[in-house]
């Protein structure tokens, strides 16, 4: 990896285990064992490497969200990738869900990047519902696709935010975010069509198992 | 009134208007006509003047969410007074929810009666939802009440931080918490008994009006 790539992954790391506003450039620079000269040549200041790490953020969204049409969206490896797509973006950058409103409000160019992903991802999920209702997998009436999609986009940008709320010591750990991803299932659940309900309840349990599973030592 | 009381309202007022971290104890003497030092007479600081604002959240909690047992639950005025409580606390709050996790974070004190609050909050939602089950007004599967009441807790305190989060100058109007409301109602759809459709109908027309409703300049 070059030094530019090796600061965004060490920072987005230290973000991640120590929350955004506990990390400077500098413990950046000591992480990686360089100077802080060396981090200044390649970034301007902290902002400079959370844009960085907020294409990357867009990358995945724009990725993991691309509606798949025609039968095969009706497939259940479909769901598991959609599910597992929400999953990794909430864990690999959840030192932004954390802190998603400070984080927006002091980076008007930031804040209008996120809106303008949100916007495709938005257009993207109301696809995707529209098109598993057309395979009949889901039955959700269409006035409700636009409000549906709301509620989903907020639980998954708010699930850490309440997580934390929750408690005086909250821990993120992955089972935590992966109780989200159920959550994202069973508001789903009431609109699944009758024949794909044994489809269904796989799923639910295959994530209510990641969700109840303690806490990987390695990936705290 | 007597001065405590004024100073808390202003202070609750002056919050909600213009967020609670740009709003000093000097702010709301100067609002009140009073000097800084009768205020200090009164609050050691601003944290002294949120702790009192908290008791009268927790207070509209408690009274708002209170179950009614027996049929009396199934009359559609029950639901009115639920969702109309669901409002006021959302709006008479905004600040505390604008800006959760920040307060809750440094203040450990507050944070445990949040907690405290909150647990009694959620017994009495799920007595709420267990006892329409029992009136078969909803049908909600045993094994979801759980879920459901938390789903239906975190959309209520992140409706304010997602619409925050939605625009580059978010402003939270009535109209916007109304539109939690009616998401609150959209969730619960699917579960209510056909017999109960109608009158659910007429709920999600009441509260989509009010979503829609121009904001009302002397409630801005």
């Amino acid at each position: 990896m070059k030094t530019k790539e090796r600061i965004v992954s060490a920072a987005l790391q230290l973000f991640n285990e120590q929350g955004e506003a506990n990390v400077t450039t500098n413990h950046i620079a000591a992480h990686l064992g360089i100077s802080p000269g060396n981090l200044y040549y390649h970034f301007r200041n902290k902002n400079d490497i959370i844009h960085q790490i907020f294409l990357q953020y867009s990358d995945h969204l724009r990725k993991g969200f691309t509606p798949i049409n025609g039968p095969a969206s009706a497939s259940p490896a479909v769901w598991f990738h959609y599910l597992d797509a929400i999953f990794y973006v909430m864990w690999e950058f959840r030192f932004f869900y954390a802190n998603l409103n400070d984080i927006l409000q002091r980076d008007d160019e930031l804040h209008r990047q996120y809106l303008e992903v949100q916007q495709e991802l938005t257009i993207n999920l109301q696809s995707l519902l529209r098109e598993l209702n057309k395979q009949q997998v889901l039955a959700i009436p269409d006035s409700e696709i636009e409000p549906i999609t709301e509620i989903l986009r907020m639980l998954v940008s708010f699930w850490v935010s309440y997580q934390s709320a929750q408690s005086l010591t909250p821990h993120i750990s992955q089972a935590v975010l992966y109780e989200g991803v159920s959550r994202v299932l069973l508001l789903l659940k009431p609109y699944v069509q009758p024949e794909q309900g044994l489809e269904m309840a796989k799923l639910m349990a295959h994530y209510q198992a990641l969700a109840t599973k303690p806490s990987d030592p390695f990936h705290k």
